[in-house]
């Protein structure tokens, strides 16, 4: 795994959403190319990467070869549990979206300082309050958190979160997080999404 | 605005959002540097695509002066239109986070196809059934839409959209949206969010 260079993690990852969205088909790197626009030369070297199993023959790549052998060479063959921190609106609303973790991903854990909420709240998994985030992740284990505390409250759970081993956040708050290097960010927050966009469709608007 | 390159547009995007968490401050390209690992002489170049009073000085870049410079650039300095389209748990959170639109996006309309569900949700925003969508998107001006609707649902939903004359959509969906190349689309998929974080964590520890 380690011998694939990150722009090539990338389009990999992007090459297994294709193919989970053409179960059951052969897709020839031209076919690839028209959906991308990467040339079909770069993705062929791509996916030689891959164990020889899944090399495309003449009629192309088989996606249910192809999917399995991604997630392997990717990492995402054995599922990480993750947990959500901060269960207002939005972190609730996520606590009920387990359908997304396509067995990739166990929701573990949920944490609110507002014990009240932590009552209230029902579902299936198991919601505790925030001061025993730190004993709860080492516990099962969590390598994951969805951060969605308000603003204020970003960095000091983020560093909470560092402290008890978490490896990874997907930060839905507007602030950056300042953490060791240890501890990977991707941030998600909304209207950074709106604001891509909107510089996207300005330039498209040009053309 | 069309002279900027698009990598050197979504770095500018970049450092509008490092200017803005240093409101007051100045920054020099050095600075910048360290936070974002780009050499600071394309931070220089970047930055010189705006006006001359944005221009920094030998003391740096003033955050006051750079961020509605940086807005004004990137197209984000008058307000755009938007809409959520699905009001379930995740859509109904988005409706009432309307403190994410800084003012340069003003939600202007909800829509779900459940018209009790329109009819029980409160708050600010007016909501309407979905088979008002073409008519209240054009009346409105509504330039962009937040899809929340279920995987099955978003194909369609997005088509009619793009129909209406939305130029811009923000993929909630696990679904692939396939449109006509006048319509923008940004995926922000939760679970390929969780898959990026650990295709990038994976190989943070072979590191």
């Amino acid at each position: 795994m380690e011998q694939i260079p990150e722009p090539a993690r990338e389009r990999l990852l992007t090459l297994l959403g294709i193919f989970e969205q053409h179960p059951g088909e052969m897709l020839k790197s031209g076919g690839i190319e028209a959906l991308t626009g990467w040339a079909r030369e770069t993705i062929r070297k791509d996916l030689s990467c891959l164990n020889g199993e899944a090399a495309g023959s003449a009629g192309g790549y088989r996606a249910q070869v192809l999917i399995p052998a991604l997630k392997r060479a990717l990492g995402l063959d054995s599922p990480r549990r993750y947990c959500i921190v901060g269960l207002g609106r939005l972190g609730s609303a996520l606590l009920n979206e387990e359908s997304f973790a396509r067995g990739e991903f166990e929701l573990a854990a949920g944490f609110d300082t507002n014990v009240n909420r932590v009552e209230i709240l029902g579902g299936k998994t198991p919601l505790y309050p925030s001061y025993k985030m730190s004993e709860v992740i080492s516990r099962l284990g969590i390598a994951i958190a969805i951060l969605c505390v308000p603003r204020e409250a970003a960095q000091s759970a983020a560093e909470k979160l560092a402290a008890a081993g978490i490896q990874g956040i997907l930060n839905f708050t507007p602030r950056t997080l300042t953490l060791p290097a240890a501890v990977t960010v991707r941030n998600l927050y909304v209207a950074d999404g709106l604001r891509s966009l909107a510089v996207a469709m300005g330039r498209r608007e040009k053309d």
